[in-house]
Order: structure tokens, then C-alpha cells, then sequence
């Protein structure tokens, strides 16, 4: 998608360097990071200079890749695969991608691995695209029903930022809103703040407004009222793992919104390709839930009146904070899930027959 | 209560002048701001140096006494207490107090009223701590049961600041909570941040420190899975309005809160003292809900690397913003309303026997 009108993808390979867009500087930088050994992959999944599910497996791929470049043995290789997999808990797609990666390249002769491993680093980038857009397509045809019931502008909530910046290209949650901007169909997008990284207000809406699609930031506690009002059509958000029982572990404050579509009857949709579906783990309870540092609460950053990046302090400096990265919405309050094959009732028979398993 | 160990009100009349903390230099810098006209204490509300549905009402009354010092005149009289309405839309006391002043005004010798206006509003204060007494003292009850059952530590889960700043003394929500830390009952607080304003993080955490009470700060959007965790015992908010049928309305984001707690069988408590009642409007779809100016979402203040406040951008410079200040919260997700005379069922037939109106 577009960044000041040029295209680019999150992440893209180029002499054996891997180069990001380096999430956390946006929305007041546009910084392209280049990362060269496996170290520096661990890093920006860590410090979330990648972030969402897809990327963070894709970003995790192209490590693989770059630790063969830096010791093309397989014993740092497994190593690698570890620390990458340990780097972030929560989001499935990590395990995901390096065990696919791993599944390639176990038992590959040496001579040939760095090859395999680029083209499956690409395989997973290309298919990542494929599902995204397909999500997208699929979404299209929800809001169209809306557009075609309503004949004005279609409100759409989304959470956190489950756009082209957390994929590839096209996004999750964003993807089926793109696809109705590009079919003409007049769109508005509710984008909650999401804090504490505020994810919504500095990628979603940056993405949004790049793309030049009508959107209005709320805070967090907003959307209650706004559906309350008749002000939002449809929800879609993303998800960093999704149950096989439809159960989704998405950004915390999720769940929240989900209740008050439910309670304002308001079709709540989760949007996501069936990498970040984990078929194994039975309830959400077994969850590992990733809580981070309290300072990404206590402290932003911001632009200052001379337009210079400053970190503030706004808490009471004796106050504690506590920073729980996710939150679990229970199948029951979702509509549906919107994948790379088509929708589908958040439960493990829908699922399963969706995606033959 | 306590600021560094000194016992203040919010707001106390000295020397013909009003004196109030400015709330929004808390928590990083302890000012006490003069107000000496009318017009001073209707910028003092609109800008909420003064908040709070109880506080505000007071300081409308003071308001109103010092358009009498400034000119002794009915027809300025009249014209001071239709601004001082004006000057914040949702809170329901304002007009409560303002009306209240002006039934003992009106009429009244143009030598006495100053003395009268002065004893009216120290009446309404005094009242108001008295109220605020009670509150603590019946929703202690509720957190005693909570204790026996439990033996550990009661976490009580807060939005906003119902504390003592919001109120003259002991505040609303919070007074149940300082009455059970005075009782030698182990409380812990989870604090909602509450943006746009963050009066939660500046203003609840920061008099809950001062008191020596422990709390946490939390994101708006944590408070779903603490629930989920069983990490809330009970919820506790304060209202700006409390419909005769047992609607809420209260900072935006309470709803969510409400139906959380709902949907994790937690019980879900408003503490109010009667002054908040509307008994006249009947449905909470006429409440006028205040929509603040977006600067309040896209800028923020803190302390700099050098402990200098500076005011920083978030957003990206592109991005609107909507702040939209209450939201409604149903009675039907209302466990209960602790108020002055007891705990009542949020509906007519209990407010009305409680208050035999």
C-alpha cells in the first residue's frame, strides 16, 4: 500500500539484508531499518519494531535466513529457531513461520539451504498477500450487504492495527475496508487510540489517511456510546491467535468492544488468515498472555511545540502500572470470522470444515 | 484528605476569595489558584480546574457569591447563574446547586444576600462532605461482606476520579474505599487510566497515594480481562447524572465496565450522592453528553527528560479526532447505587422510597 504515494511492502529482502519499516518511529518518522544477523531480528520483533501476527512470522522467516547467512550450521540454525520463537509469546504465527521454515530446511544440504530458506521466507511473505487480499475480497462482500441496506456511508470500528502494516500488504481487519474504498463504496473508519502504544492512532489512522480513507480516531472508551448512538455499522478487528473453538487472543480492550456490539446488536466480525488459527491449544485459559513494561503506559512520546520527538512522564511518578498486552473475546460474542477462504462461525465444526481438517 | 500529609478541601472561601487545587496542574505540580469573579470560576469549570459533578455543583454556589461581591445587582445575579450552567453541560449538580442558590436568593434583602449567599454555599459544601460520609459508610458494608468471604486483599476496580478531588471531601467512589482502609480492610485498586483526560492516572492513583492506599494503573482497555482473571472483586464508578429509572451517565468508557462486570458476574457499584439525581428527565436518550475538543485525544502533557512539563502531539498531524466526554450505562448492569441514605436498586421505585419523593 502507500506511504506519501510510493508502494511498499512491511518487509522485503535485498542483498542479503532484510529491511523494515521501522513501526515504532510512525507516525511522526518514516524510518526504513535495515537488519542484518538474527540478533537484530530478535530485537525489532522484541521492541515491536514489527508487530501484528503476519509480519512477525514473516519477520521471523527472514531471520532464519539471515542466521544461515551469518553460520550456515545447524546447531546455531535450531538456536536461532528458539530464541526467535521465545521472542514474542502471545501471536502464533511466530511458531508458526519458524516451524514451517524449519520443516524446510531440517536435513537440506548444506550448499543449497540459504536458497530454500529465501524462497520459503518469500513463499510465506507472497502467501501472506494471497490470504490477505482474499480476506479482503471476502469482507468486501459484508459491507456491500450494509452499503446496499443502509445507501450512506458505512461506520466501520476497528481495534489496534490489524492493517498492511501488521501483514504484508492489504492488512487483516483492513483489508475487506480498502477493498470497499477501491469497489466505491463511501467508507468511515472509527479507529480506537488502542492504548498504551496507541497502535490505532499511529498506524491504523497513518495507514488510513495514506490511502486517503475517511477516518476519525476515539479513545478506547468510546465506542460503547457511539454504537449506543447508532454511530458504528460493523466491527472488524484482527487477532494474534484464534482458537480452534472460535475463542480470539487479540490486543486487550478486544473483548470489550465485542460486549458492546453484542449489546447493541452490531455484527462483530475477526478478520485473519488461517496461519494465526492454532488448532492445538484446547481453551483459552492455556494462553500464555504477554505483559510488557509498565513504561509503555506511564510514558509517550510526542511531537514537541519545535517539532522535536520527546518522551513524557504522565503518571504520578509513585504510581505503579500494570501493561497486559491481550485480551481473550469468546466465540459467543463474535459474528464471524472472516478468512483467506471465506467466512466462517467462530466454532471448532465451522473451522474445520472451512479449512478441511 | 491528605496532600503531603496536610489535610485539604477542594475548594474553601478566604478572605472574600474562592480557593481552589488547580486539577489540572495535578499530578506533576500542587497549585492552589485564586478565583475572584464570576468569570474566573465559570473558566475554572470549563476548563476543569474544577471537575466533578459534586465539586462543580459547589463551585458554581461560590460562583454565585462572588458575583454578588463583584455587583450587588438581581438582573447580573440572574445573568452569572445562566452562565454558570452553561459552563459544562452533563453534570447534573451544577444546575442542582445553581438553582439551589437562587430559591434562597431571590427576593432576599440586597444587605443580607452576600451573608446568605456565603452560608448557602458553605451549606452545599458541608452537605456535600456529609453525604460523601455516608456513602463511604454504606458502601463499606459492601466491601466488609467482600473481605469475610474472600480473607485477602479486596481489589476494587475504579473509572474516572469519583475520588475526594472530584467532591469537597472523602469523594464518592473512593469514600467506601477510604473507610475500608481506615477499617483495617486490605484494599488494592485498580485504576483506569481514563483518557482522553487520564483522571484516573492524575488525579484517582495520585490522592489514592497520598492516602497510602495501594492501586495500579491499568490501560482503559485492561479492565475486561482482569475480570476474566478473577482479578476484580467488585467495581466501583461515580455518575454525573443519575436518571430517576436507574440509568448512568458517567465518564465514557463506564459502560464497557459495566457490562464486563456483567458478563463476569462481578458485582458493579455507582456511588452518588442525591444531588446527582435527574429526576425530571425521563429517558437518557435526552441527556445532552458533552463533546470536548479533540486536542484533549491528540495532545498530552508529562515531565520532560529534565522535569519540565511539556505538551507533546500523538497523533499524526493528518488524523481527526472525536471526544466524546459520558456515556450511558443501563441500570439493568447496575448491581446497586450507594448513596447517602443507603444502597437502593438503580430504578424508580427504589430512588423514590429511598428518597420518599
Amino acid at each position: 500500500m502507500k506511504i506519501k504515494g510510493n508502494e511498499y511492502s512491511t518487509i522485503w529482502f535485498e542483498k542479503n539484508i532484510v529491511k523494515i519499516i521501522d513501526q515504532t518511529k510512525l507516525p511522526h518518522q518514516f524510518i526504513i531499518k535495515e537488519l542484518k544477523n538474527v540478533e537484530d531480528v530478535i530485537n525489532a520483533i522484541k521492541n515491536m519494531e514489527v508487530r501484528g501476527a503476519p509480519l512477525i512470522g514473516a519477520t521471523a522467516a527472514y531471520g532464519l535466513v539471515l542466521s544461515i547467512l551469518e553460520k550456515n550450521d545447524l546447531s546455531f540454525l535450531k538456536r536461532s529457531s528458539e530464541k526467535l520463537i521465545c521472542s514474542r509469546p502471545t501471536a502464533i504465527n511466530l511458531k508458526w513461520a519458524v516451524d514451517r521454515m524449519m520443516a524446510k530446511l531440517l536435513g537440506v544440504n548444506s550448499e543449497k539451504i540459504f536458497e530454500i530458506a529465501v524462497n520459503e521466507a518469500k513463499e510465506i511473505c507472497n502467501e501472506d498477500i494471497k490470504f490477505c487480499k482474499n480476506i479482503g475480497l471476502n469482507g468486501l462482500e459484508i459491507i456491500k450487504k450494509i452499503y446496499k441496506k443502509k445507501n450512506k456511508t458505512v461506520n466501520i470500528l476497528t481495534h489496534c492495527n490489524a492493517g498492511w502494516l501488521a501483514t504484508i500488504n492489504w492488512g487483516t481487519a483492513t483489508s475487506p475496508i480498502y477493498h470497499a474504498h477501491q469497489n466505491g463504496i463511501p467508507i468511515h473508519v472509527w479507529v480506537d487510540e488502542t492504548r498504551p502504544r496507541n497502535q490505532g492512532a499511529n498506524l491504523t489512522s497513518y495507514e488510513l489517511n495514506e490511502e486517503g480513507i475517511e477516518n476519525t480516531i476515539i479513545a478506547d472508551n468510546t465506542g460503547g456510546i457511539l454504537m449506543n448512538r447508532g454511530e458504528v455499522d460493523i466491527c472488524i478487528v484482527g487477532t494474534d491467535r484464534t482458537l480452534a473453538n472460535g475463542d480470539v487472543c487479540n490486543k486487550v480492550g478486544t473483548y470489550l468492544k465485542a460486549l458492546a456490539a453484542k449489546d447493541n446488536n452490531i455484527p462483530f466480525y475477526v478478520a485473519l488468515p488461517s496461519s494465526t488459527i492454532d488448532w492445538t491449544t484446547k481453551s483459552s485459559k492455556e494462553i500464555i498472555i504477554e505483559e510488557r513494561a509498565s513504561e509503555e503506559l506511564s510514558k509517550i512520546e510526542g511531537l514537541d511545540e519545535y517539532g522535536k520527538i520527546v518522551k513524557v512522564q504522565i503518571y504520578p511518578k509513585r504510581s505503579k502500572a500494570m501493561n497486559i498486552a491481550f485480551d481473550i473475546t469468546p466465540a459467543k460474542y463474535i459474528t464471524g470470522l472472516i478468512t483467506e477462504k471465506g467466512i466462517c462461525e467462530p466454532s471448532e465444526n465451522s473451522l474445520k470444515k472451512t479449512f478441511k481438517k
